[in-house]
This record gives structure tokens, sequence and C-alpha cells, in this order.
């Protein structure tokens, strides 16, 4: 059966090589203008799957430029009528349509205060492009399912262009060159996923869990999970589950654990060893064999990269398993029931 | 059958006074230091309850004083040693017990780097307390259940008083005198409590949902739900869960809605039916008529307070639902499994 969802998964190596040909040398020009202006902070706003991009720019951007992110709380523009400050912050907006009204406004207001602003958008002429001083286009082509799934990874991808070109790490743009081809290696997992989808296809709830860098996935593998399958699955940080919510495990709750070898691997290992003791039932999406060798579903991502550039793979398992479990449940996964592709909030 | 955690909640009213008469003088002095400095955006370390209470700051000092407020992503310092900026930052680290290496981490390396620093603990001689320029103590006495109730509505007590004091504002602070009357009015929410407790003892998931000042009460009643009865809940703001989440809504699904009266209380109404119409079993928290009309469990809060403090006494029908459905489950809310009092991550 044909899925315009599966189809767009696909796409992933291609759009994002698309958009690094297209646009890197326009992120560097937007980088220049940037590093000419005085900011210590960047405050992103975003909705949805463009809030869990910003939370990957959290940790590249702080691990790159030592710059603090701070995610915006829209409603104190469009409802509270706040007299927002915007001094000493580089002003970003996300959004897949540039539609949503709240997100727009909080950019409008940045540059209306003299901030220097930026709209990542992957639609052409939308109110958010007009709304920022400068766009980074994402060239993803239209995106038809309502889960986004390839201007997620567009929006990484952008993201860590503009966070090198502001660190002027070369070394850091060829190695995101490399990335499109070890997505379409992971894609390899579509088989595996289809079947540990089928053998989890009671799924209750569930939860995702992610540190650093892939925090991120956690929030997006969570988020695909619910608007695809309707199963109520919370993300988490491994040090934030530790804080109260580890009650919650039981015998046979399932989690689901995406951890990248990096310098939190160690942490996630002792984690997966603790909740696999408290009787989890653990899917592991890691490159990391303590790891893996914890879980009942292991899935091995094959290709090893760049720790800083490991949520543009890892996210892609999430992806598949949320589009497999909708289908193993008899769900359609290109028309969930309820949302629609342009969610307009204020 | 007597409970810790049952009379740590009912301390509430005598905890908060005893801190506004303790630490309104001291909080003015060190706004006045405060406001000696230049930041231009707080920068808040927190995990669990505390980082719920930082939520609240988010809406109050955009509100009060138009900061934007960022959480920190204390593992950037830990684990990843980003070489982070504090520049134009005023920096606080909030915990109840002062001994989390991480929030510590973050507070010491801003101090070090030159940033006004504040820390925000109960207990006394903590090394959180050690680490910051600053410290405002809460005066809640031990917390001896596992569950924090008394030393979250401190927390957020605290903020208020900082803010009002930032903002200099007279008003607010007298404001802020009758809310411990409020949350004793609210107490007597107690067996209403227990009844639907009882009524929804099955539970299996749920969400709560709030927005603006109330983002952080939907945080923080999930995680007591978590911690207590061990059941999935997870926490959204009205606008995010219509990006995508409210796929998961089906005939019966519980949604626990905390909405004071307020700027927003019209749009909350206007998703509680919508949610009504797809078929969820409302829990609703709430003064305002429409919204408590929609509900098939309406939770009338009894004292319409200023909105800007509703957070303190709208949390209290959450500390008390979980309580109870914790024990209506047969679980001990004193003796959570699996979690401690302090946990510390790094």
């Amino acid at each position: 059966m044909h899925s315009l969802l599966q189809s767009e998964i696909h796409a992933q190596p291609t759009t994002l090589t698309h958009l690094i040909e297209r646009e890197t040398a326009h992120i560097r020009t937007i980088a220049a203008t940037l590093r000419a202006r005085r900011f210590s902070y960047a405050l992103i706003a975003a909705r949805g799957t463009s809030d869990n991009a910003a939370r990957y720019a959290q940790y590249l951007f702080g691990t790159l430029l030592g710059l603090p992110v701070a995610l915006a709380a829209p409603s104190l523009h469009t409802r509270y009528g706040a007299p927002m400050r915007f001094d000493d912050a580089l002003v970003i907006g996300i959004s897949q349509s540039g539609q949503s009204p709240d997100i727009c406004a909080v950019v409008a207001a940045a540059r209306a205060a003299g901030a220097p602003t930026l709209a990542i958008t992957n639609v052409d002429g939308s109110p958010l492009e007009a709304a920022a001083a400068q766009r980074i286009a994402l060239h993803a082509g239209p995106e038809r399912s309502i889960a986004a799934t390839k201007t997620y990874t567009a929006q990484l991808v952008a993201l860590a262009l503009l966070g090198f070109a502001l660190a002027d790490d070369q070394a850091g743009i060829v190695a995101l060159t490399q990335i499109p081809a070890a997505v379409d290696a992971t894609l390899a997992l579509d088989a595996m996923l289809a079947e540990i989808a089928q053998a989890e296809r009671g799924m209750q709830a569930a939860v995702t869990i992610g540190r650093g860098y892939n925090f991120a996935t956690a929030h997006e593998t969570a988020l695909k999970l619910k608007e695809l399958t309707y199963v109520p699955v919370e993300p988490y940080s491994a040090a934030d589950f530790q804080h109260g919510p580890i009650a919650m495990v039981r015998e046979a709750f399932p989690i689901i654990i995406t951890a990248p070898h990096g310098v939190l691997a160690d942490d996630l290992a002792e984690l997966a060893q603790r909740l696999r003791g408290l009787g989890a039932r653990l899917i592991a999406i890691s490159d990391v064999p303590a790891i893996l060798a914890a879980a009942q579903h292991a899935v091995p991502l094959p290709q090893r990269v760049d720790e800083r550039l490991s949520p543009i793979t890892a996210v892609v398992p999430g992806q598949l398993l949320a589009f497999h479990l909708a289908r193993a449940r008899g769900g359609d996964p290109d028309a969930p029931r309820t949302i629609r592709k342009v969610t307009e909030t204020t």
C-alpha cells in the first residue's frame, strides 16, 4: 500500500542533499551578517515539531558557540501583551508553513525592537518569512503528510549549517555533507522496525528517553508516535526522568531510548540497565553495544556519525517505528484523526 | 490513616505565611542589589518540581519585567564541557535540597563568569547556597514526603516576591499576602477530590493542560500524578496540545484542565468544548463557569485570586487528586516506589 508519509521519510537523503547544496553559501552570508551584531543568547519561537528542532539548537549552539538558547513563550506576546525585551537576543522563528500567528508575533516584535531576526521555513512567501529580517529556506518541497518528517531533519540540517557557519567550523560543514548518506543507510532499518511495531502493536503508553543532543530526538519520536498511533508517549531527558517520573516504570513498561555514541553514552547505558532491572521493556536505538545489549528490541544504528549531527540520523528509526506502529494498529499514517497540516494558534 | 504527604499539603497556608513574613524584606534587599546590575534575560537551572517553578517565573518575569527566561540545559556544563557564556544573564538555581551537582555546576560557572547569581533553596547550608552569591530561603521546614508540595508553592511565592520586588510593585506584594488564606480555602476541596479519585481510580493514562501562568500547574500536576500514582500523565500548553498531540484524544480519554480566570480563560473554554466534542473525560479545576460546565468533574476554585498568583492556589487540587488517586489505587503516597527525596544527577 502506497503511503505519502513513508515516501517522505524515504525522501530524506535527497531532500537533505538538496538543502546543503542550495543553502550553504547563503547561510554563510547570513552568519557573516549576524556576527557583525552583538547578541548574548538566542530566543527561538516554534511549536510542535519545529520546537523539537529548537531543542537541538539548544545543545548545538551551546557546545559550538557557548550560546544559551531560550525557547519563547508566545502567549506572553499574543495574550498577555507583555512588554518583552529583546536586548542582546538573536531571535529565530522556526515553522514548516510559516503560518502560525503566535510565532510570527514574537519575531515581528523582536524585529521592531531592533533585534536580529531569522526565519527558518519550508513554504515560500509565508508571513513568518515576511516578519523576519532574514530567512533560511528548507528546500524540502511540499510536505503532504500531516506528520512532519523530511522538514524536521531539514530544520536540523539548517540549524547545524547556521551553527557551524557562526562558529566558522569548516570541518563541521564537511561532516554535515556526509549525513544524507548516513540517513540513507539508516533507512535500511525499515523492515526491522516493521517487525518491532508488529510485536509492540498493543502498546498502551510509553516513554522516550534521550539526553543532550538527542533530547530533541526523544521529543520528536514521542510526537510522531502520538500523532500517528495515538498512544500517550512522553519524552524525557535521562536526568529529568530520574527526578520523579521513573516511579511509573513497572513490569513490561515500554521505553524507547535513543542513545547514539557520544559523551553521554555511559550515562545512558547505566540508565538502560537500571530500567531493565525495574522490568521495563526497552527499544534501544543506538550504536553503543552496552545499550543495545540491555534492550529487548535492539535497533543498531548502522553508521557512526559525529555526535553533534547524530539527531539527524537517530530520529529516522523513530519516524519508521511510528509509521509502522500506526499501520499495525489499523490506523492510516497519512490521515491521522483530528489534526491538520497547518495549526494556527494565537 | 495518617499521611505525611497529606499533612504537608495541608501545612501550606502556614508555610507560605511564614515565608512571606520572614523573607519579604530580605528579597527587597536582593532585588535592590540586582537592579544595580545589568541583565537582559534570566537563566534558571532546576530539575523536577523546581523546574516547574521556573516555568512559572517564565510568565511572571515576562509580564512584570519583560524579561525573557531561559531554562538551562545542565548537561552542557557537566557533560559537554561547553564554554557557556553568561553575558547579560541573571542566573538562578532552584532546588529544595540544594544538592543536585548539575544545578550547582551551572550556578558556579555563572558566578565565576561574573554574572549575578541567586539560589532558591529550602535546606540550609547546601552546596547550591554556597555556589550562589545570594540566597532566598524557603523557610518551609523539613519536607519529609518524597513528593514535593509545600516547597513547590513556597518556590512560587519566593519567585513572586522577587518579581514584584524587581518591578517595585507594592500592590503585587500586598496581593501575595492574601494567598495563604486562598490556599486554605482551596484545601476545602479535599473531600471532593477524594471522590473524584475514587471514580477515576482505573485511569490508564492522562493529559494535563494549562496555559500561560498555569502551564507550570499542568506540569506540576502531571509530575505529582506520575510520582504518586505511576499513571503516565503528560503536561501540555493548550497551544502545543493542538499542534499534534490532540490526535490522541479518544472516547473517555482523561484530561485535567487547570484554568483559573484570566486573559486565557476564553481560549481554554473553547478548547474544553472541543475536547468534550472529541469524547474526552474532563476534570476541570477552574473558577470559570464555561470551563466547569464542560467537565464531567468540575472542581470549582473557591476564591478568585490575582491571575499572576493563581498557580499557587490552582496546584492544590492537583496535589490532592494525586494523593487520593494514589490511595484509591492501593499505593502509599508517603513511599512511592523507586524514587528518593534527593536525586543527584550530574
